[in-house]
């Protein structure tokens, strides 16, 4: 992804946001100086992805703080505002994360709150690149010699994160290390991420791919087309249940069914201990007219409705690798986020940022 | 399905077809009076479904005839118009059974050939309804009192067949005796032959559904969302694996692993005993573009290219019941089509009728 086409920049007064409902026929911005516009961009997914989503939810704090100097809010306005931005989109943990992050810093003004997200982007930055490394050294650990096929779901790339990108991450890192020889691109429905992000993503960094329809994912891991799937996730629970972009779990039970590993890439923070596991994650439901229609032409007959979950649940025992900026966890053998924690055993993670964080605030 | 829809008509002189690519928005018709027209029709799925590319074939045989006659062809020429037709789609293996099966008739000229055309598309009207009783029995024979949510993908139903339809056929069954509380109806990327296809006959039909993205179909089973899959298929190998359209196998690895059971309706001329197994079956891989343009508009960047099968192939163990004309084969428990044929293993099953088609040819 090339510097001018930043997912997300904090201009001063607001946030600019990389307009990802119109890639990849155009470039433009959506410039959030106001909590409405925020909150409307972060629902009509101009911003998505679950990094972004922390990154996009710390600033908008800023913004909350800044509109409430200017139209003289009372403190429980400001916090209602907050609470709208934090609440946007119920299933990423990360969007209330970001929020939470900056919280302490509302005392300092608006500029301490930027800075502080302006930390939270650069750490997802930094992040990402140490998720790439660790991911793409635990595949080729266990690859051949030969060019790697990739098979990947919605967009975990630069344009989920505030840069670089996580699952995408992994591939720019294999990439780079000359091990790309091709990558399956889902195009994600309904919402083409992967046909129009992923897909832009990867041309603009020239990592040759080609676009599939969903359903044509499974087929291409059973007929030995692809070597490896790597997914991110918008949520982990502590035994590894993974909640991702609809369409995740029946990647992974081809990977299942296949022999080959499901690799899970994403930040720390999207890890939530509280949870025991993927039953209490909640699933958003959105709406029906993102599957029945198409450019406002309605392709399924007037009467009937649709089912639209945007994310599923794909069970710990599917998930061969988490790979988070800390390292690598082999969910599937049993190295779940919450054992390593909670029983201290750590092998080759550090102390998980969460932590830290949780400790700053 | 109104009478006034019929998804194929002889006129006595061409094949009147449904234009299915224009459905649910508008109810046209292709009247195919030459070759071009026809296999221009069968390549753009204006007729598909393997049971109606069966008629479809059979039909096209005899405007093979009357076109030869009245452009006074030679019979080199007439055979290679009829084997254009008999090729027109690689995988369904009835489209050229239905050019088979009216071949000996060509002696007697067009109304004959027609005549025998006509006879399969009533039988396979019969057929569906055989297929709609065995396969409503076998599943209510399995499931409790209360009412069934059945999940299916692409469209089996009386727009892929003469009428009534396969796997729609046994929904409209259930529906019938009052046990469907709902179908969800995979969309079928690329060319939503769910949404568009199957909702609207399910519509029409008064039976209640929703569409979902293909991606979603497995966590809906995973969810235990669905009671039962039932599908059409493309072309069954002797050991029972099923080709069907592309997503099928992501629906019967979720079945399995959720405990339920999938369903593969179909006439029994979609088995072909000549092949042992499904890695023989040839997998159409169509164009790029319909993964890649909607509605004349790209949605993916103009340099990345579309990896497009039609089918995947469903391995045997996945597929719990084949339901065909002739009754049920329970094929994940080791009741192949091959097995019962050649061991007179036959159960419940009375001679199947392709073995007289043969002998009548």
């Amino acid at each position: 992804m090339t510097s001018d086409a930043r997912t997300l920049e904090w201009t001063g007064d607001g946030l600019r946001l990389l307009d990802q409902t119109v890639l990849p026929g155009r470039v433009e911005y959506v410039v959030a100086r106001d909590v409405d516009t925020l909150v409307d961009a972060i629902r009509r997914l101009v911003v998505r992805g679950a990094p972004a989503l922390g990154v996009a939810g710390a600033f908008g704090v800023a913004v909350a703080v800044l509109q409430a100097a200017r139209e003289g809010w009372d403190g429980a306005a400001r916090d209602a505002a907050i609470a709208r931005v934090r609440e946007a989109r119920p299933t990423a943990v990360n969007l209330a994360a970001g929020v939470d992050r900056v919280l302490p810093y509302i005392g300092k003004g608006a500029d301490a709150v930027a800075a502080e997200a302006q930390a939270l982007l650069d750490e997802d930055v930094r992040g990402n690149r140490a998720i790439g490394a660790h991911g793409a050294g635990w595949i080729l650990a266990r690859a051949g010699d030969r060019p790697l096929r990739v098979l990947t779901h919605c967009n975990a790339g630069a344009l989920a994160t505030a840069g670089w990108g996580t699952a995408l991450g992994v591939v720019r890192e294999l990439h780079e290390r000359g091990r790309v020889e091709l990558v399956y691109a889902d195009e994600t429905r309904p919402l083409l991420q992967g046909a129009r992000l992923t897909a832009w993503e990867l041309d603009q960094a020239g990592i040759p791919c080609v676009v599939q329809a969903d359903g044509a994912a499974p087929s291409t891991i059973l007929r030995g087309l692809a070597d490896v799937a790597v997914i991110g996730a918008d949520r982990i629970a502590a035994n590894g249940d993974t909640a991702n972009k609809i369409g995740s779990v029946g990647v992974a039970l081809a990977c299942h069914a296949a022999g080959i590993p499901l690799v899970v890439a994403a930040p720390w923070s999207t890890v939530d201990l509280a949870l025991p596991d993927g039953g209490g994650i909640p699933i958003e439901e959105r709406p029906a007219d993102e599957v029945l229609t198409w450019g406002g032409t309605r392709t399924a007959p007037d009467r009937v409705t649709a089912y639209n979950p945007a994310f599923d649940v794909t069970p710990a025992r599917l998930v061969t690798a988490l790979v988070t900026e800390t390292g690598v966890l082999e969910v599937s053998a049993g190295a779940t986020p919450g054992r390593i924690v909670h029983h201290g055993d750590r092998a080759d993670l550090p102390e998980p940022p969460h932590r830290s964080a949780a400790g700053a605030a």
